[in-house]
């Protein structure tokens, strides 16, 4: 950690920095420069994460030198981590495709995704029984009874669930269906869910935030990873901008970005990342061209009808096209979907 | 609701979206122009907000004409909505000041800030017992025991308290406490704490989403009214923006974009708005200026080693200083103190 | 265009914003609802693009139904522009990269980089004479010195140049030497320099400014088109936000969208569109798997002492191994480089 | 400047980064923490402001110290600066209004706003006469017509005229009318125009970048005062965000942080901040309440025809009520108007 203090400092005000800084266990080391005196603080600085020396006299301005986090970070564990899930691996060299319903609705209505997206090559089946929703008049989701049909799917096509939780108080009856837990981008920052989440021995598929900077993301996986659960699966879903032709700018970069700051596997989702399901395949292209780990998509047999985002839907058929060009792509740069 | 047909559609599809609207209830108007025809869909287009047309073959864009929201708009109360706590009254003439610390850390702590807030001229005394932190190494907040120092120091000065609740399973013991619950801007969209939330017959004040736009926020007050509960506060905190001299832009136009919009009651918290205990004098009175009816400041007799927040904390003799220029402003436009 | 009428006009009042959309000769068309009153003005609504209807007493909205923009749309020409240049055809099946220092230093830096890029298969050569830069204090490029060096690197590699122009007053001289005239973000919006390169007989490069809306992208284009000049190129090279580990954000989603809307080719620029060498080529794999019809990338022989932009540059011999992958998911997708 | 170095560096790396920062006549002072090397660069470091060091081989990051500006800084000048035009003073304690259409249409139609805004206390006249527009379709502004109109109505007011100059080219027929020259948001960054106005011997506003940072835009003013031209105001207008309520979101706080940090008088304009006139007089008191010098404000007696901006401009009427708030807000914060 770089301290730097306002110019004119007397010695006194000086050592009471210095002393500061060394109440927290680091060492401080002064540089007198020609305009500025700066401190570099050595050792853990996390041990200062809480107290911002910013608030401290004399102070103009704290610069970290480490990262934040730690367990999630690549410089903590240099191997990529893969993560098992009934038989599956994810994270290596195959490219896993979750697609399903934005909603489950209905029993045949998960059906009638389920089995199509099974034969294009999906590895899992994705649906949400609990719906966070912006407007309390919107469906809120079917809750259990939606489990037991995402249950039944899974039953008739062999495809593994993963569903999203909202509410610590629900995590018992989801965790008994699903394979994966998914915690959406608007409980990023739900430390209390997040935390529930990391005593458990489930995989997390863990989306960004509307406005999460990738040091916050990468925070919030610390927070799972802190309390003992490392199966952690991070998704890029788009960042709020100024633009308005897409629902969210997805950020591809995140990709490239999070592969060299962490060992999880990133996926992308491009159907809430641009909210249009004429996009969903070019951008589903552009994740795995960038070094995606797995796409989360959805698929519905009848969008035009859906509950939930059924503008941003793909037709099982359109879906099958989609899993052949990914095909050819993820061979062009060494993978396999 | 306009929905806008592509060009070239042909008599056949046009009935077809037509049976749709009228599906749901509404009556569909036809209007055919040179280069585009559209449907007016007349009658509560609400009944429609999950059903979005979007996705019907050969819509190519739907334009809501109607507020999704209801309970809390300006159109169903014409009337400011007046909050009666404790013998105060918020959201009338008088602009109300809450101020404390950001975290509670000790009994100490607590009264060396509500002690001098309340002499300031203070009319509720705030400080967090459940902390939301960006990283799980950060000081998460005392919890119970903080609750019990809020009282205490509320039963020295006389200062109703608010104190921010993250959990639903927290509602209980917080509700005992507490005379104004706070829900923070990372929970603005947990939904299912805004419906335990609005079960309860407690005022709340509810954050901004650091990237929520006006209308979510209204849609998010409108989970809480549409349990029932009305003593609805907003509260403007800052949004997410590119500029990094301060820790979030505060929205100020968004105060006088509410009182438009809605009955309720609006603060602003120029302290996260910007982070910076520098700027919080000045966007303190810029916030009374555009017509906030209260504000939310944090105030620690000893920045410098706050557990959380130090930075943009007020000491307690600039509390007072800009008290009293609250008040002048406050007078200039016919509003008290 | 819709017009939403505010609740409660007299007859009088909405005949008066009847007459007042007449006034452009559009048609209107009364349709009254049960909580709103709107008028479809029918006609071309781009003859009231000045006179905002917003302003005028009774009404609360105005919703466009037409594109602002005509010429550059793919409303207006269906098929795709291919640009011809120097037997090059851009916008058609093969991908087209241009590659080169961002900044002209010498002779010699620029043909360290010319030569190397053409035996990797780029086809155009980049290089900045004139410079937009941040800081007066940096280096402002070279000026007519710069365009005999990029003229000479022509001549040795036979690549054509693209290069910046700043300022209506150097047309003249950038136009005689180079062979695409690049419009830069920054005078995305610097609508007399697009209105005199429109009256020129030279392709144009036209990046989208750094917080451009596509819609305003393709306005700035209208406004060459609109001059007479048709040969432009569109160029995402990403928008700010608030993520700070990218320099800007490259919207890749920007590609599919553009690719509805406009007939233009469109390229992406990887290196500005991260700041960071080390994300362009998953981006610029990216990029082509939308769909991109070229690519802008910096390459330096020795980026650690580049005069601009060195963190961003790729070195010659990982701009070969970029060309070898980008060859290799083209052909996935059934193009070419 | 700071520069950290990558974990694992031989002696013979880092002497090579130390000789380097040397060679700009820089000291190099390392220090050895536990998990990093850090290297403190003592001297001028805008020496080595083009030469960024981050593309360096064996360099993790770089942390400047120092601000990149400094005439404009308040570190060079302690004093405000008051700028003098035609007898009055900007800068000081009094407040300036600058007030006027968009666009000058007629001569009638100027004197319709110059007249009453002159009888309610605006100190200064506006308006547009060469219009930078979105669209090519769009009114463009009367050029020199325009300006003539505008001298007419300073002739008949005695008020001094600012108004806008898009092209180097136009400056000399625009100096010969105006007394205050103005730079439009989007030619902040247009750094040939800024050149050219910083060899005048003329007062100009310069307004912020819909994007630009803070530091960009004190950079920006460096670019004009680095040429000779101090008398510099700066003009904060709303920059852009995913809000769409208004037309941008208006950046209070920039003005108590460019207080700060540079010695110019700030102005806010709240008409182009919020994009509707029923937001300017909040916006305004909020601005001024904040510790802005002036304002800039749209009036236009009949804004329901206007050119431009008819929707964020005020009626003269509406602005002679404003300006009696506005006299009371500064009176309570001890100003005047």
């Amino acid at each position: 950690m770089i301290v730097v203090l306002k110019p004119g400092l007397t010695q006194d005000e000086v050592q009471k920095v210095v002393e500061r800084i060394e109440s927290f266990g680091l060492k401080a080391h002064i540089s007198e420069g020609t305009e500025r005196t700066i401190i570099g603080a050595i050792g853990d600085e996390r041990l200062m994460a809480d107290q911002t020396l910013e608030s401290f006299p004399g102070v103009e301005k704290v610069l970290p030198i480490l990262k934040p986090y730690k367990l999630v970070s690549r410089e903590f564990q240099r191997t990529d981590t893969i993560i098992k899930v009934n038989g599956h691996k994810i994270g290596g060299k195959k490219i896993h495709v979750m697609a399903g319903p934005c909603s489950v609705e209905s029993r045949d209505q998960v059906l009638a995704s389920a089995v199509p997206v099974k034969e294009a090559g999906a590895t899992f089946l994705r649906g949400g029984a609990f719906k966070p929703r912006t407007s309390p008049y919107s469906f809120q989701g079917l809750g259990e009874e939606g489990l037991n049909y995402l249950a039944h799917a899974r039953e008739v096509t062999g495809l593994p669930i993963i569903t999203e939780v909202l509410d610590p108080r629900d995590l018992e009856i989801v965790c008994r269906f699903t394979d994966i837990l998914q915690i959406g981008a608007r409980n990023m920052q739900n430390f209390k869910l997040l935390t529930e989440v990391g005593k458990l021995n489930k995989p997390v598929l863990l989306k960004r935030g509307l406005s999460a900077t990738i040091q916050e993301f990468l925070l919030s996986a610390e927070y799972i990873a802190s309390e003992g659960n490392r199966n952690i699966i991070l998704c890029e879903r788009g960042i709020r901008t100024y633009e308005t032709e897409t629902r969210n700018t997805l950020d591809i970069s995140a990709v490239p970005v999070l592969k060299q700051l962490t060992h999880l596997p990133i996926f992308v989702d491009p159907s809430h990342g641009t909210g249009r399901w004429d996009l969903v395949a070019p951008m589903a292209l552009a994740g795995v061209a960038a070094g995606a780990d797995g796409l989360l998509i959805e698929v519905h047999s009848h969008p035009e009808v859906a509950l939930s985002d059924g503008p941003q839907s793909l037709k099982p058929q359109k879906f099958a096209a989609l899993m052949k060009e990914l095909k050819r792509v993820a061979e062009a740069i060494g993978r396999q979907v």
